[in-house]
């Protein structure tokens, strides 16, 4: 939940994401467009550089994923056959008073942000004694301006409550709200003719209506119904829409994932949080497919299961859904944990089966610790066959795959072999409340060797990435300067992974021709390799806190001694460290080396 | 213009890419979707380097651009203020029988594929004394069947043969087409009462009308006229509509410029020729900053002017719009060659000065000869204050810069030569229409050191680049195998820097525990650095054919020496290159380093 001190963090990121060309409003002049922002020099250096990590951690670092690189607008197909055109919306209300949109799931944190929340719930901090019924009213009378005639508070106190209790299962909201909302429930307020209120002015909300979120385009000269598509709102489906013909043009075999990146676009009532939630953003998606279960079952008799102690760090044919998923939850960890986001800024939720979309097996979000609040960066899910089986049904073309091994290890069942293995997955299907005869048919492919890969689907949101890492880089410092002046420094800390520019260069003096000829020379070393910042004006220690505001690890300054005026430094350069400010001292010829050593 | 041969040849290349994965159309599996694709596993890996490769000429290895990544969806009045709204249009007619649509300056175009069109202009060779009245009308009753019944040819011939002549100035059109048409206008038919007809049916097309090309969506929860915003069509005025943020955020001072890669959408008519005509696209522009020729006459007395031998290897103080133009075409030419496209593929057009828009001062498109002809690849124009001035106007906000170096030199002038300064800009203003007090007013602000940066614009096309990295790697070899059985082959002659697979690893047999371990040693070695492909399975031949296919440039094999059967070749391996089939031996140490020199 915002309070001072963090909405106070949050605009000074903004503020830095302004001034130093990470992140502006996007449309500024024309007085911006609500959801959208632009990278500016050293945000989409920074965004590039965290698109790279992705790209190389899937695509370089692993052999069993290839990428994608899909079209935003698809047929307008795709989106009825995964059901985002029936149910990708959101429920939101209308204030009958301001007119404002509101999304039902942001009501509370929209309401808990207005001042005269605020206050009110100091007024009912349980054990405060400050209040009773009279003083509700006399407080409510004395903010009667600031608010609608009609406000009531909570009038419907049997919805709010059944919202608050979701959320406060999702640890989502704070207890002092649940229990400030229960008394004036039970106390004040009858359970009748009441409405909820609007966040912004108080006045009567309309019931919640389904709104999609889909961004709708026409292609093609003529508007019509014909030429409806819509702007992907998540990337994903390419990958499950060109699934067969990324099969049949590389050569992989299930187990094997299709990653993709892109833009993609969702038309949020309430944008907000920054770039956190926007109606344009960029995802990193991965869809890595694996067997079904049962067909592990009958290539390795068994199917390993996920235990505590489970060895995680490389995949084994015996795996099944679960450990794939607990291997994926690991393995993305350590990418976020290697671009310097750790256990400390990180945190899970395990959605409750519940929760769970009918189809998914298993979600966990990855949470990232936003001065705003604790919020997803990823979800990884485990989604079962339930993507490929829908557009096969729906393209009527077959995205099965044929296994060799799988139909070689089936032929080696006798009769009475296969008639079990069916009658096994036959019951275990019925308890999972699947008909019997789909698990017939099912298996009588599978013993052919024939199946619809079920999917793990780990997938990141890069804006949300690239705030995290501004967020979690963002710190101030203060400092004495040489005339024990104390003055704030803002320094970011990023790894120097994903670090916009990897090196500053200074001479140490700019009007030297000989500091500055070999600091070009160095510059121009280092350059083809990596971002470098070459500067030589201003005091040396203002040319560092430059860079610490920018977040570069490393400022190589080069000096007299470079020169030779100590005959042992010559062809050494100083490498200053932005995090504790130490220097040391390192031959040129070294300099490459080190630095890429520090920086890949 | 497309003949069997060169429709055969695009056959091909449609036809390779979607089997090795590098281009599919999009929702495939949905009967696609006109004017969209997507990029397979090796087409993405193919694109990403090209567009790291444009990248890193301009943030690497420039010091004077500087990235930014703009949103796709932009405010609405962006691109009023631009003329988008109102002019960014193509003019369609419609077939009145068979309801199509017809971009009008594709009319010909597609006329020229139609077979009936074919083999009516073989009866009009010049000279070939075929064809007479008679004969025409023989030949259209033949034909009656293919053709509506209202076909008259060309019923406008002075509509059609000013397009002709434009285009035949531009030199996109067979000098025979010309004739063709100069006799059947002159010699067949009248010019009254008739229409020009539809390349599909023959039936009557209506006169042009201006169709926008932007795509639309509404951002909001409702459809509205207030929240009415386009796909934009090209990336660049984000550039322009950030220009001040970006002057602001980061340490630069013009010239400098401002890069950006993106989506980009336009409503074609009719998409066409594979991706190189799509509905969504990927631009790389550059929006150059400079002073205007008036500025550098002031600080340096004079502007340097181009002529055939001029120095264009690095940009001097003294530079105008014209120099900074030439510099950049040679620039842009220089990256095309540097990723395989030479001179025998390239060619340029220079727009005529009655071509130009108003506010252009030279453009210049770099072509490709592609199969289905010379088509442009990028666009290089001087675009003079245009763009800054327009969203200066629109928004209301300054968009000029301050150059503290005009100041000086401006300051250094006496009254007298001030006056004479600006009496002469008026003169060279008023030559070329323009008021003489807005050059009154353009001097009393460049006097002051303040002005309003020129540009110059390159801006190339990703999709097309990608079409023609394939089209010129393309190639068909006849090669005979070791039973003098001769196979055809097919090559992809990619340049090492673009290939999105850098390198084969094999082992020379799979079932010797020792050659894989050892191959798997020397692909791990590889991997980190560049995209490898591992593959064991079939004869080496056949291995290195599949290489081939997919452009991969080197290959390496490890074999019985490799694990020192002859004691003097332990440890090396041997390299195979794609292009002459030629086998070198390295040791494994330096074969990390040999690979990156050649594909960086």
């Amino acid at each position: 939940m915002a309070d001072a001190k963090t909405a106070d963090l949050m605009e000074k990121i903004v503020s830095l994401s302004k001034r130093r060309g990470f992140v502006y409003q996007s449309s500024e002049i024309y007085g911006g467009i609500n959801g959208f922002w632009d990278y500016g020099p050293l945000g989409a250096e920074l965004k590039r550089n965290l698109r790279d990590a992705w790209w190389y951690a899937m695509m370089r670092e692993r052999e069993d994923v290839i990428g994608l690189d899909a079209s935003i607008i698809l047929h307008r197909a795709v989106w009825k056959a995964s059901g985002h055109e029936d149910t990708f919306a959101d429920p939101m209300s209308t204030c009958k008073h301001c007119k404002k949109l509101i999304r039902s799931d942001q009501w509370w944190t929209l309401m808990s942000e207005q001042p005269w929340v605020q206050s009110l719930a100091e007024l009912v901090q349980p054990g405060s004694g400050a209040f009773n019924g009279t003083g509700l009213m006399k407080w409510a009378k004395g903010k009667g301006k600031q608010l609608a005639p009609n406000l009531a508070l909570v009038r419907k106190p049997e919805v709010t409550l059944s919202w608050l209790a979701q959320d406060i299962e999702k640890g989502k909201r704070p207890q002092d709200a649940r229990e400030f909302y229960l008394y004036l429930a039970s106390e004040q307020l009858g359970t009748t003719g009441f409405v909820t209120p609007c966040p912004h002015c108080g006045g009567e909300l309309t019931a919640p209506r389904p709104f999609n979120l889909m961004l709708k385009t026409h292609t093609g000269p003529i508007e019509s119904e014909d030429n409806l598509a819509y702007l992907r709102p998540e990337t994903a489906q390419a990958i499950f829409v060109q699934f067969k013909n990324v099969l049949d043009s590389s050569r992989v075999k299930v187990p094997f994932g299709i990653g993709q990146i892109g833009k993609a676009f969702r038309n949020e009532i309430t944008p907000r949080n920054f770039t956190f939630r926007s109606r344009e953003f960029e995802q990193m998606e991965l869809e890595f497919f694996i067997l079904p279960d049962e067909a592990v079952r009958l290539v390795h008799g068994s199917v390993a299961s996920w235990h505590a102690d489970a060895d995680l760090s490389r995949p084994q044919p015996n795996w099944g859904w679960e450990m794939w998923h607990r291997y994926w939850v690991a393995q993305r960890t350590q990418f976020y944990n290697n671009i310097g986001l750790g256990t400390d800024v990180l945190d899970y939720y395990w959605q409750k089966p519940e929760e769970l979309a009918h189809y998914a097996k298993a979600t966990v979000d990855i949470l990232f610790k936003f001065p705003f609040g604790t919020e997803e960066l990823e979800g990884i899910a485990a989604r079962g066959d339930f993507d490929l089986t829908q557009h096969q049904k729906r393209a009527g073309k077959p995205l099965e795959v044929f296994d060799e091994e799988l139909r070689a290890a089936a032929n080696k069942l006798s009769a009475e072999q296969k008639q079990a293995f069916i009658a096994e997955v036959q019951e275990d299907w019925n308890d999972r409340n699947k008909s019997r005869d789909d698990a017939a048919a099912f298996c009588e492919k599978l013993l052919r060797g024939v199946y619809v890969p079920h999917v793990i689907e780990p997938s990141a949101g890069l804006d949300r990435l690239t705030l995290a890492i501004l967020c979690a880089a963002y710190t101030e410092e203060q400092k004495s300067d040489v005339n024990g002046k104390v003055e704030q420094r803002t320094v970011l800390r990023f790894h120097p992974r994903v670090a916009p520019i990897k090196v500053g260069v200074f001479p140490l003096l700019k009007n030297k021709p000989e500091l500055v000829g070999k600091a070009r020379e160095v510059f121009a070393l280092l350059k083809k390799d990596c971002q470098c910042f070459y500067d030589e004006s201003g005091a040396i220690g203002r040319r560092y806190a430059r860079q610490d505001e920018a977040g570069t690890p490393f400022c190589v300054t080069i000096d007299f001694d470079t020169l030779g005026e100590k005959p042992e430094l010559k062809d050494t350069v100083t490498i200053r460290h932005r995090d504790d400010g130490r220097q040391e001292r390192l031959p040129i010829s070294e300099l490459r080396d080190w630095l890429l050593m520090r920086i890949r």
